[in-house]
């Protein structure tokens, strides 16, 4: 399967290998270990695989394919369960005794395998340990006639990067399959099982985690369900694909430029990046040097609607996770009024609209689609603010300072890992490797150097607080990129997301309009002076547009009040 | 005034100055500029000073003599206003109409006025502008019924750092009187005059900010006024010399190393270090480079009791201070149970009690204080828990640390301010300068090195966690230092006041107990191969011991609520 949609099927190239054959085995034996770990019943046929063409270079939306219903591997009630629900109604149906756990599980575990053998969104897999702990809960839950926590039995997805005792975090590194094999849980992982929720898979992410194309030597390249010719993005690719494809119901990536925001985006999910250090990030497995300052990276949920996204924050941080890592804020969730008070839906916000910025300029469907939204919003009663980014706030200029922040390691760590392994770099990492080479020799920054970027983002953060106080704005929409999911390896430059990173706003993204050939026909629409990728109006349609809703620092809870609010005008 | 307690006075040396005539002019100019501040008839008379021996080498206690009722500058009004109630109680007589404000502020800035020929405690002041102010709050009171904020008309003094629109602000550096006046407030200025406070002080400091004695060339050197021979502690040493003296009651540190805690503990006051960036920051006049990487330092107060420091937190936090400085954290303030409920005071607390570090012995009182508090709250029901540091937790590797980060910029920043201006430095910065000297050649740390320091400082923390959960504590008790106030210029290395800088624990001061000659006769307690200042009963007779109690990063609502607990067995 991954064969098909390795590298080579869209570069044709062969690449300069360290010593081939060792890192060729270790790749093989982990990848036939991974294979096997899916059950005999649970593998699509040659005659259903015929059907599809499942390569990087089709257009297929798997989403609208009947290969589910045709490869007979899910009852007709696990396909319910895995389609007619969220995250809260499969809680409360299974605290009702109306489905037990162990159903769910093996209904998720059977189509993230599924998905997994379509889009190698996975990387472990946890099959039986996941059947074993929900056979407990049920256990539980007939025992003490009440659930063992507000997660009680609903599977959860993780991105590969989270420690599991006894499960490898290779990262898609072969240089990280000759390390030992965690023994200690990370503290997510720890507070979600104290939850009662059930770990049945680790999701797949690009080598070296800096890449919006979630491929590796190991695990291949994970495919976008809504169109197989179109990334996933990344870097929690395997979440927003799998996701997409309903094979998990609620999963947990990671964000530094936007790696949870990307993939919902470009997979046409929801996902939130939260403030930092309010989701317990300690005790994974990081392709980065150690104690590098620079930007922080935030753990944080992908789900079907923004009320799972909410689940998820609230749950964890009412959990206290704090007392299990240091790195968490000891700031408790703050219950705003809640979602079921009629006034809720008539609360008007003061939303600003972040203008495009002529550098990062936006492909048409995405334009259209925060036009389009704007419209509605303006039409439900809501006051719109168009927000002119100066030279001090603008876009462009946060991404070239994060830019800066992220090339502080001067030992190049999560390149070196792909030198130890001997493996290649996948396509993405070496047109980036290529770009630096081109700029010359790597810079070793001074911490002089590096004060010198603290105040700037320091005085941007200042400038964004004052043009928020000069509209006195609740939340701002903006793009969640330049373009929807472009075709693989061409993901421009993540300005519109990780200026919020810079900036440590949390931010929620809504899935909202499509691409169409129809009303966005004209590439000319895209400035060609602009970096790729160009705007290409067959290539990209039907491709799931986005909006981001952000709020300042620490109000994350605002964040996701807000956004609700405004997915009820979009999606409601 | 400030001659007489000049550095010379105690060193009897002579200094090698720059450009000796400069900066002797400049200094001069602004202290007559400063003397002529106060009114005339706020001056002590030669006739009232004559019958005090104001020396470093005295060992007065001014707050037992009776100068301030002989010298008849306050009226037996004013002196009962500014000694029989705390802010809480002013606040509430203002509010009623009992008092006015510009009574309350006359009082103060009188009282202040006295402080400062005996004490050398403020730099600059703003005797008129407070008494307009307070004139305006007054008459808003009188026509609107009802208070302007939660501070209404209460005087509050400010550490020289923070910037007052047209009011200099220069750490006491000759360098600093060149620069032109600030035309922006702090943020926290901003913050308090919304709240309805009053501003009529900023309060003495150390040359560079970095040692624990409050002396510099301008202002000269703040005494302690519970024992002129004893340092007052700093940085914040103007604000723990005037609040001890009661010239004010509630009154603005800040501490990244100590610099609340250490005056407040040497001058027998509270003090609290809250946990980094609740309380604004923003907008102050800094001695360091700005963006270096490392301990961020806090901003917090110093006050007579528990509930006005807890006052000055809420009502700050309260004020949303985010809004005025994106360095503040948009944290809410937790109400806990209120104090007037009953339980409040039988609510019983597991307290762990920090172990002395063999390589920071404790002195005698110290030792002696501690033991004491721990029977007291034992007696009173609480549980109270040895809590003994390994390698990995102790408050020695903790300071190593914190020393290391302090040490990070190679400019040396706050030493070449010095230079800039020509003058000496004070006898402790040289002191520290010799030390490092004698070490070698300034260190120039890398960005790896600074990582390898993020990562000892995060396993440090993570080791702090473990060890809070193991013993499942509430909050921890400790000494706020190796000793009581020492002798000027021999404060020891602050250990135990860093380390909750270091893990950004908020920490509170609670005076309790004294030195004593009788008590604590033996100078050979104190182990002779430790560093100094040696015990010295008889010198130390009579001065401040203290508490601190903290509580983990982010629980200030919950460090403040277990110190009332904790200071209502102590001292109520």
């Amino acid at each position: 399967m991954r064969e098909s949609v390795s590298i080579d099927a869209i570069e044709g190239e062969s690449f300069t290998f360290g010593s081939a054959g060792v890192w060729q085995e270790r790749v093989t034996a982990k990848q036939a270990a991974a294979e096997a770990a899916i059950p005999p019943g649970w593998r699509l046929s040659a005659a259903t695989l015929a059907g599809i063409k499942l390569s990087p270079n089709s257009t297929t939306d798997l989403t609208k394919t009947d290969i589910l219903r045709k490869c007979g591997i899910l009852s007709e009630r696990e396909l319910g369960l895995t389609e007619k629900y969220n995250a809260r109604q499969l809680l409360w149906k299974m605290a009702a005794g109306e489905v037990t756990s162990s159903e769910v599980t093996l209904a998720f575990s059977k189509r993230a395998a599924v998905a997994q053998q379509l889009l190698s969104c996975l990387t472990e897999t946890l099959f039986p340990e996941a059947q074993a702990r929900a056979a407990f809960l049920d256990d539980y839950l007939k025992k003490h006639s009440k659930v063992f926590g507000p997660l009680h039995g609903l599977p959860i997805s993780l991105k590969d990067s989270f420690d599991i005792a006894g499960v490898q975090s290779t990262l898609g590194y072969v240089s990280f399959l000759g390390r030992p094999i965690p023994t200690v849980n990370a503290a997510l992982v720890d507070v979600l099982l104290g939850l009662g929720a059930i770990l049945y898979v680790k999701t797949n992410i690009p080598q070296t985690l800096m890449t919006a194309d979630s491929e590796n030597i190991i695990f291949g390249r994970t495919l976008n369900p809504k169109n197989l010719g179109l990334t996933a993005g990344g870097s929690s690719g395997g979440e927003g694909a799998l996701i997409a494809f309903r094979g998990s119901i609620l999963g947990v990536g990671t964000d530094i430029a936007g790696s949870i925001r990307i993939p919902s985006s470009c997979c046409g999910v929801y996902g939130f990046k939260p403030t930092t250090n309010r989701i317990p990030y300690g005790g994974q497995t990081s392709p980065a040097l150690s104690g590098m300052p620079g930007i922080v990276p935030s753990a944080g949920p992908l789900a079907t609607n923004i009320g799972d996204l909410e689940l998820f924050v609230k749950s964890i941080i009412d959990a206290k996770p704090w007392v299990r890592d240091s790195s968490v804020d000891a700031v408790p969730w703050f219950e705003l009024p809640p979602p079921a008070v009629p006034s809720y839906t008539t609360k008007f916000l003061t939303i600003g609209v972040l203008e495009e910025d002529p550098e990062l300029p936006l492909h048409p469907p995405v334009k259209r689609a925060l036009a389009k939204a704007v419209a509605a919003l303006t039409a439900a009663g809501h006051t719109l603010i168009p927000v002119h980014q100066s030279r001090s706030t603008s876009t462009s200029s946060g991404w070239l300072q994060a830019f800066k922040l992220f090339s502080l390691d001067p030992t190049n760590t999560s390149i070196q890992h792909i030198l130890d392994g001997g493996e290649p770099m996948i396509n993405t990492v070496k047109i980036g490797q290529d770009r630096a080479r081109a700029e010359g020799p790597t810079k070793e920054f001074s911490l002089l150097e590096l004060a010198a970027m603290n105040v700037e983002r320091a005085k941007y953060r200042e400038a964004w607080r004052e043009l928020w106080n000069e509209h006195s704005l609740d939340v701002l929409i903006g793009p969640s990129a330049q373009h929807t999911a472009p075709k693989h390896d061409t993901h421009g430059m993540p300005g519109y997301t990780v200026i919020w990173n810079l900036l440590d706003y949390p931010a929620c993204i809504i899935p909202y309009s499509t691409a169409s050939m129809e009303l966005d026909p004209d590439p000319n629409g895209y400035p060609s002076t602009c970096p790729p990728p160009a705007y290409d109006p067959k290539a990209f349609d039907g491709a799931p547009c986005a909006i981001q809703v952000v709020a300042p620092r620490f109000q994350d809870e605002q964040c996701l009040f807000a956004s609700r609010i405004i997915d009820d005008v979009l999606n409601g």
